[in-house]
């Protein structure tokens, strides 16, 4: 049963992950986009949908009645830390904040802003955080006499690829983060083993270099990287740029959490619980995930309740644009 | 952080899903067996757990004050139709009711009696209903243009396994639900194929014959039987108790909940989710699953909530004993 009003959604960024939640809420007809910020000048910005506002992020709170719920598709690093709490006290709000260390202190400060507007703010929407930080948590749960593992991949990083681009010589650079077949197989049939970084993932890296580079040095360069490629076995394929255009273009990725454990008198019993995403495309998927916990913050803020959330906080059939009546008949 | 008092669980049923709750008590630290209830003698009732008391199930009433929360171990055809309204009055419930067709008319007995008491039931928790019914749903949320599939085994079909000793000359018999292994490849590789019963599972079945007994005539009647394998390729396998009883004597289980879809301008962009279950022991996976909803509804009733629940009314951090500030830290 859709509503009579439709969800409106309103969307601060127009960047990979804002044009696919204006994807996105094409697939829920529940919603609607109600409203593009922009930090740009919004004249000269030109979205997808026909007949639906571009204003300036500086008039965001003017019209605020004009939205139900607003979707952050900002950055961590810069643009969360000021918008998350910012907008948390005018509106309620989705963000896909992922800067880990900064969990503790982020959720805080938009706490206390969601508080203070009366409306309910979930932080951290998307696959990781998100979909696997709840594979994480239910796995947890069900088999407590067990180890996690998570697996990211094969998909592109885009924080390594921009690494890569800021080396001398490099023209442009896609890296592909790859999870250890062998390690994967050994997790997935219970051995639950110890695994160092480098025995978890491998990075493939297609660099095109500038004209003259000197293509040792960059590869050498990559694969000696501290944080980014050092700890892992890493390749290096030279390609042309119309090579890298031609073959990397998507934005694909993935990956597993895995959750192995033991019941039993004795322990004698394994039991493996394992969720995994195979994604066409990463921003697209994240955008699809950030429509569906709008809904949530949208009901959740309508039935009184204020303050940060995290997917933990949020049951299950707040996501769903069904009854509970409907999902208990269909999905059950 | 484990809470001071334990949650003092009883079980009322010990069969292998009491028993099985048992065993998963000892794996949650903040939990702990307060009582177990029986239909039998109770003074014949040997528990593993020593120091722990046996009582009737019908004096149960009499020692509510002795519990936190019920886990009802019974059957969904006899048992729980009574039970779940009758102790979802006195106190905290979970159980794993699984008979589909009748989920409305038994969510409708248990939230009335539920809210009389002032308590939380939560029904259906298991994997299938249970965390597979979860999937389904956040698979749907997340990808709202899309099919599920869902499979289930390689595992033993209990319900199956007695239809087959219920024909004249059988002795003994363990059926098997295997997914066809096309029809899994083809879901994950997005093709979104239609499939047929037939198409999605085999049947094999492992029977012991009476001396005697007419094998031709056996297997004619377990291939012919009406819903349970008329609309399966089934193979029949005769074997001797003593085979039996090595090669078939435990109970595991498993299946895939696939969610594929697109997402894009023009559906251009695959998505697909993967939930997969590989269980050693079926009994005990889902009675670990049962105490972790024993958690939730014991928290959600002393904040004051009561009535019928199903998983999809429970946001995932209830299952856990550990602080939201915790989870956040450690799963997010």
């Amino acid at each position: 049963m859709i509503p009579m009003s439709k969800i409106r959604i309103g969307v601060a960024g127009y960047g990979n992950l804002g044009r696919g939640v204006e994807l996105a809420i094409r697939q829920n007809p529940d919603t609607q986009l109600a409203a593009v910020f922009t930090r740009r000048d919004p004249s000269a910005l030109k979205i997808l949908t026909e007949g639906v506002p571009v204003y300036s992020i500086n008039d965001l709170e003017a019209h605020k009645s004009e939205l139900d719920v607003l979707i952050l598709c900002g950055g961590s690093a810069t643009d969360l830390p000021v918008q998350g709490p910012k907008y948390a006290e005018i509106l309620p709000t989705v963000d896909s904040f992922d800067t880990h260390a900064k969990v503790p202190e982020y959720f805080a400060a938009v706490d206390a802003a969601a508080k203070k507007g009366g409306n309910v703010s979930i932080i951290s929407v998307g696959w990781d955080p998100g979909m696997f930080s709840i594979a994480r948590l239910y796995g947890s749960c069900i088999i407590p006499d067990g180890k996690d593992y998570t697996f990211w991949g094969r998909g592109v990083s885009q924080g390594h690829s921009d690494a890569i681009r800021r080396i001398e010589g490099v023209a442009d650079a896609r890296q592909y983060t790859v999870p250890v077949e062998a390690a994967v197989e050994s997790v997935r049939n219970g051995e639950n083993p110890e695994l160092t970084t480098r025995q978890k993932h491998t990075r493939e890296c297609y660099v095109v270099a500038k004209e003259g580079a000197d293509k040792a040095k960059i590869e050498e360069a990559i694969k000696t990287m501290p944080n980014y490629f050092a700890d892992y076995d890493t390749t290096v394929t030279f390609i042309s740029q119309e090579e890298l255009d031609r073959d990397h273009k998507g934005i694909p990725h993935g990956g597993f959490v895995i959750r192995s454990g033991k019941t039993g008198v004795n322990g004698e019993t394994p039991q493996l619980v394992e969720y995994r995403l195979k994604l066409g495309s990463n921003p697209e998927f994240t955008s699809s995930i950030l429509v569906a916990y709008a809904r949530a913050a949208y009901r959740l803020s309508k039935e009184g309740q204020s303050g940060a959330k995290t997917v933990f906080d949020i049951a299950p059939a707040y996501l769903s644009a069904l009854s509970g009546d409907e999902i208990r008949k269909t999905m059950l």
